[in-house]
């Protein structure tokens, strides 16, 4: 039973079962990160590296959190001002990390398969906090996290997912966890942004925001990464906000309980007005809290269970 | 009783009691950092972010060596490579952090009123760690602290501020510490470093620093910022060195017993001369012995105490 | 007896028994870290703060997590965004820090000396984390573990060392700690790498490869640095890796059992082909592990045995 998995390299990989399994355990670690003294021993003298060759302070801090929470050491280690930049190649610096007897490798890279590259060459275990267009498993974790706990099972609900999609990492690990977990996906954006053949998932496709948002019961926004507004292809940031951004009168197509996403930072007045990332169908912040508490359950999973490998 | 303060924003607004009380505090905790095991479990479970949207290091070691001595974690947050270079909002990036369950904001930002409106937003305390031009409350009571460690209570004591009074924060706020102790301040610098109508704050203008640190209890000299060396209003470094600050002659024009302060980092040459900064009057590093020792006190009361609100 | 020393700055001035005395006691802090809880709570209460001037994520991360096994708090200072920035001195920097009372500070410096100087001005204990082309005795330290470990004692061993000598403070500590545990050096390089009267140290010098790897126990590989790449004066990577770098040819010249040491970053390529790098005489990650617990070791030592002067 439980979970039988060494590294956490995607969703893809994860059953239906293991998914639940890490957002139950989640539940328990959340109500740890509500108490007044938000410290527990279970990690004590486990050790986890944050190797991140992509700035992110919000993914970092959000696992650094939850070490801390779990009194795991945890290691920052940046590619600015390492041997990184004098050219040492990713499994060198990663083997390198190894060396130092750490339980854990969280990775985040600008290449597809970066960590599955470095788990296939390290005896511990490594989790995927982002690797190129690919997958960021901890995010859709977190996302499904907050939408069970608002609209219980979630199996037969309608969620969209709505922007880049070809270029959203965040993207491809919720279709595949929604979908493991029952739900309906539809993707929706302009059509430069949506990958050919992306039906073959299960998913609708949807170029009007109406058309994909109607009796959704959640609707996700991505972030248009700023080098993407500069790109010729982009209807610039103005028009994209007008057709594909929730605004006040765009907000007006959900339902009166359908929830709001975004996985941070927003782009404000792009894919989401101030009145909605503010309004009372986002969710926004609690995906944050629950970003720290899914990440204690997978630190838990990875680094201090009795079923650990590490 | 004691201390009713949600947040630390400003010296603006705490009484003449509020900072005895927390200079009183910071003596006791002054004690433990000077034990040969430096470590008490008084903040144990406790979180503080540093959110630092200008560079500082001395400030930021100050808080985390606090928090460190004190058991709570700290996690670091700056600017740069975060989503704030990403276009995050000020607001997004503090509710974001908020969101991830800390005790404490430390926040410096280059726009003074930056802490206030994070502070009207989120339910966690916020300290004010530098915010633009305005304030900079724990500078302005860790030299209160040292002070009143060498010269007893402020009430009748005479304290020249000599520099550019009109950018400085640790200026500001340290002419509403003192005032609130009963020290009689006197500013001192070029006429254009002088804000227009300072006096209506309590304290007399000198343009000749013989006049103002004449019979002196103690002499705090701004750093001179280098962008503002380039400014073509401002005099000059080896001009201003020679008019404001205190060389191997001026340093005569003080009382013999004259304590010398700086913030730091220093301009050796320009507000200060080496032989002055490392002479006998100086407290500089004592000054920066008791900033550990006053954020410590500042931890304890915002986040650790029976009457936090955190 | 044992380790009556209050910094270290250097190979130089330490005897053949304080180096046997580090290196014994290393080999107890190697056990602790391959526990599947690494965490010993012996200096708990004691602080480190790591001063680095140049960018070095590698050497930092070793000390940091060595202080973190010991349960030691460390800070980590860089230069970049701090007062250095804003044209503080090298010896004020110091003095601040040591003022928030520190046990120990780690100093790398681009300039040689700059640990001795800050030694001289600070109550603290002071290691050289690398200065300049002068010294970096941790890894010479580890280096002669990892051999030891290997070789059993060092007298009457050779040890080849190729590559860019006059510039590398590896082979400058290396040279001297090898020679004091009596090991017989060989350097090798281009003759541009080789300082004059390098023999003077007790060391044989060779212009060829082949003559400077016959017989040895084992071979140090230096990198080359990419600034040094572009230097009229080096013959450009691809002559340099076939006339001086082990490659699947040249590595035939060592014995079978030769070891291969590498202290990193790897230029895969110039100085080692990567089928010596992560060939079966490789025992280059061994020398990261052990680096963590010879800093351990150098910790204890320095702040928390009983002998320590801190």
């Amino acid at each position: 039973m439980a979970f039988a998995h060494k590294h956490l390299l995607g969703i893809e990989g994860l059953s239906r079962s293991d998914i639940l399994y890490v957002l139950d355990q989640a539940r328990a670690f959340k109500e740890i990160l509500r108490r007044p003294i938000k410290k527990v021993p279970t990690l004590r003298g486990k050790s986890v590296v944050n190797l991140f060759f992509e700035a992110s302070t919000r993914t970092r801090s959000s696992f650094e959190i939850a070490a801390k929470v779990l009194s795991a050491d945890s290691l920052n280690w940046t590619a600015s001002g390492s041997s990184v930049s004098k050219g040492e190649t990713l499994l060198d610096t990663a083997k390198n990390l190894e060396a130092m007897r750490p339980d854990l490798l969280i990775i985040r890279h600008q290449a597809s398969g970066a960590p599955h590259l470095v788990a296939r060459h390290v005896r511990c275990s490594v989790i995927n906090a982002g690797d190129g267009a690919h997958e960021h498993p901890s995010q859709a974790l977190l996302d499904a996290f907050t939408l069970r706990e608002r609209l219980g099972e979630l199996d037969g609900r309608t969620i969209a997912i709505v922007g880049d999609i070809a270029n959203s990492r965040v993207a491809r690990s919720n279709l595949l966890c929604l979908a493991a977990l029952g739900a309906r996906v539809r993707l929706c954006g302009p059509p430069t942004m949506i990958p050919l053949g992306a039906e073959q998932y299960g998913c609708s496709v949807h170029h009007r925001l109406a058309d994909a948002v109607a009796d959704a019961d959640a609707v996700m926004m991505l972030r248009i990464q700023s080098e993407r507004m500069q790109d010729p292809l982009f209807p610039g940031p103005r028009e994209y906000a007008r057709t594909w951004g929730l605004n006040r009168d765009s907000v007006n197509l959900l339902k009166p309980d359908a929830l709001v996403l975004h996985p941070g930072p927003i782009n404000r007045g792009v894919e989401l007005a101030p009145e909605v990332a503010d309004g009372p169908r986002s969710v926004i912040l609690e995906q944050v809290e629950n970003g720290v508490a899914v990440r204690m359950a997978l630190l838990y999973l990875f680094c201090g269970s009795p079923e650990a490998n590490g």
